[in-house]
């Protein structure tokens, strides 16, 4: 098989660069730094919306959508936020012919308009929980753009709660993280991500916690792929958002949380399983979970073949029928491995003729030769099998990255080439170097930190996407 | 029951305005013409949304995602569209601190940009038809807003299509226009709409034919509820998307279609189904099909509600309980009509001893005593008969208000009230006024007119939205 992409070890960024394209997930727009989805990219991003919409929608939440621009003058009420975006903007001054009064900002994050609403919805104790999210596009200006990893506008959703007590907002910001995001990383895209809380300079820009989940890729770096925040009383003390407690007295501020994740999630899945053929997908977010391929057009096979992707598709599974026997056998099978179909179905007439077919796995490349008659249940346990696999290789090769580390050197060394385990009280406010960062906090029964500075906590170290 | 909202008859456009608020659907956004869909608004466009998704994929086409932001120049590429767009464009100047070398726009719609990269991937037959769709933001700068109907963002899918031949560009046009709109506008909105052809004057901004889909509302008003556009080769020349055909020889320009519908369609269900009393929601797009009332917390009332909310959840309805006691029945129950919820179940003491329920339709108030047992299929039975009703009810209004004109006087005189249907020839070049706009042309059967100077057409005369 010919070599399409750039192997992994020679240039993993360029490996990324080769599968993004040659994958057909995405490429750049026009204007600096911005994204086309193309059809297959953004089929996987539905399925990841799906099942996050879900699990978010189970936590109590509901939908609603706010506008695409903010007065300006919204984003200096809270000022750690404004100091932490400014960067970025997109500012709009003149609109339908006109000089605006006052310019508006292209939302980077909606906390500050969204609250602005939230000051009017909110008045009474009757009024909280209030539970709100929002699928959207973002727009952060970038220099430095990498398809999914970082564009100047990408796609994203974003919660953004009140809450009567600290408690409540705590246990909330806490409950999306495990039962939405861990939950839909580990169970749907297969990533045994880190969980834990920023050390406080890391924190989001106005937040008083943040909690990060963090996935170990490839090539031993580090991906935030999702994070849940307490906002504290920060944006409520800035736009005014109060209520009148079931007991009465003055009106008090509400305490708020909020939480995102976006399409980086996709180069999370290219870069944790991805290997020198292309993507390795997880069922779940396969657009075709299964594609069956005539191997040649002669007698039979294009029939067979298509009555087994019918059959596939009536007992639930995302299959397709590839046909076009026009385009060579081997540049098709190439293909579908690129794009990370977790199962291949191969028809051909010398296998037909004892009725049989070819069922490979993508993972592991498990090859098994299937009666027809079996070739669903067959499939469908090449899934269950290929689900499980690239959680096991994922979790085996985040262990083997990890290492413990008792010095700061070791600390370092080893958070160059993977992820480094170290006390925090040693690694707290050292300066650190070669593109290294703390990703993460936890404690020593791995649970999660409720302040930074509690004793004996324990910094996970790495370089970063 | 108090009036909470300003009756129809008295001022339709302030009766829109009370429902939209409240029944909590949207309210204005702090920047001129932006709005903020709520949650339950928002719910109502999810499912909309979803029923459209569905026929949109069935009719062959794919979801992409391309940037909010376009380089000016490219809407400069055909002539036509560009002159259309420009009082409505947002410009960015500035981002990242820094004055953008040219000037960007923030999406209108996205030919121009998705035309860009169609150059790109089409090269030959093979890769035709290419069928995508986008579910987007878009804006439009607004003057005079008005939510759902006219605001400076919102919300919709845009189809854009590239053909070998000008008759299979056609036929999709066409094909997205019954299959997705036109079914989904009658069998899932309820709502029996006009469809038909634009006239040449009233096409799409550099397209070259525009068919449209017209809901008539309570007031006698039209609103487009969603266009197909045949393109023809314009855009294709403007950015140079040639095909390689079977048949070798030069490269050809590939015919084009495009093809939307918005949030708008929320205005068309609150104009074409609302009465005095609020929204009246056709059962697929109701976010809550049926909610359960708990009239009075005495004895079993409660825990009988909380299970019949239950069995109604179970057997697949979208059922609300509602056990919020300590706002008074009557206030409840007006808020639930308010929000259009097809069917209510009024649970109380006195029917609760005897066995029973009262359950009543929000569609002719329809108001029945059911045993317990029987609820399900009681509820089941109403949801069918308010979907049929709602639309018999909008059908019948529509023929009453369609007046045949055959001078110009009784067309117009006609069209300031209701529908005017008038020879076209008639009408064609001659100064309306009053509002009064072509809706669109139909041939004499009904059928849709592939010129607009085909013998014989009947023009339809309204006021619009």
């Amino acid at each position: 098989m010919a070599k399409v992409l750039t192997p992994q070890a020679e240039d993993f960024p360029r490996w990324y660069q080769d599968v993004v394209a040659k994958a057909d997930l995405a490429e750049g727009g026009p204007v600096r730094g911005t994204m086309v989805i193309k059809p297959w990219g953004y089929a996987m991003w539905e399925l990841v919306q799906a099942e996050l919409d879900r699990r978010i929608k189970a936590a109590g939440a509901k939908n609603a959508y706010f506008p695409l621009f903010i007065p300006q003058s919204f984003l200096e009420k809270e000022a750690e936020h404004v100091e932490g975006f400014s960067p970025e903007l997109v500012v709009v001054t003149h609109a339908g012919g006109e000089q605006l009064a006052e310019p508006v900002v292209v939302r980077p994050t909606s906390e500050t308009i969204i609250n602005h609403s939230f000051a009017k919805w909110v008045q009474s104790y009757r009024d909280l929980p209030l539970l709100i999210n929002q699928w959207a596009n973002v727009v952060r200006w970038e220099l430095r753009p990498r398809l999914f990893l970082r564009t100047s506008e990408f796609l994203w959703q974003e919660g953004h709660t009140c809450h009567a007590t600290e408690d409540e907002a705590r246990a909330y910001a806490l409950r999306i993280l495990s039962e939405v995001y861990v939950d839909t990383m580990r169970n749907v895209l297969g990533v045994p991500v880190l969980v834990g809380r920023k050390p406080d300079d890391e924190k989001f820009a106005g937040a008083a916690a943040t909690y990060t989940c963090e996935g170990i890729m490839v090539d031993g770096k580090a991906l935030q792929m999702g994070t849940s925040h307490e906002l504290g009383q920060n944006f409520a003390k800035a736009f005014g958002i109060t209520f009148q407690s079931a007991g009465g007295g003055a009106a008090e501020h509400v305490w708020q949380t909020s939480w995102g994740v976006s399409t980086r999630l996709l180069g999370a899945l290219i870069m944790c399983h991805g290997d020198d053929a292309g993507l390795r997908l997880p069922p779940q977010v396969a657009p075709a979970q299964v594609v069956v391929l005539v191997v040649r057009d002669e007698g039979d096979v294009a029939g067979a073949a298509r009555d087994l992707a019918a059959a596939l598709t009536a007992s639930g599974l995302r299959a397709e029928l590839d046909d076009k026997v026009a385009t060579s056998f081997g540049r098709r099978a190439t293909d579908w491995e690129l794009k990370g179909v977790p199962v291949r179905v191969e028809v051909g007439p010398r296998d037909l003729a004892e009725g049989l077919v070819t069922v490979k796995r993508r993972v592991g490349r498990v090859v098994e030769q299937v009666a027809l008659a079996n070739v669903v249940e067959a499939v469908t346990v090449a899934l269950e099998l290929a689900e499980q696999d690239l959680v096991t290789e994922a979790t085996v090769r985040r262990e083997q990255m990890t290492v413990e580390a008792s010095t700061l050197d070791e600390a370092l060394e080893a958070a160059g080439a993977g992820v480094a385990k170290a006390p925090w009280d040693l690694v707290r406010g050292q300066p650190l170097g070669g593109g290294v960062t703390v990703r993460c906090l936890q404690r020593a029964d791995g649970s999660i930190p409720l302040a930074s500075d509690e004793p004996d906590l324990i910094a996970f170290l790495a370089r970063a996407y």
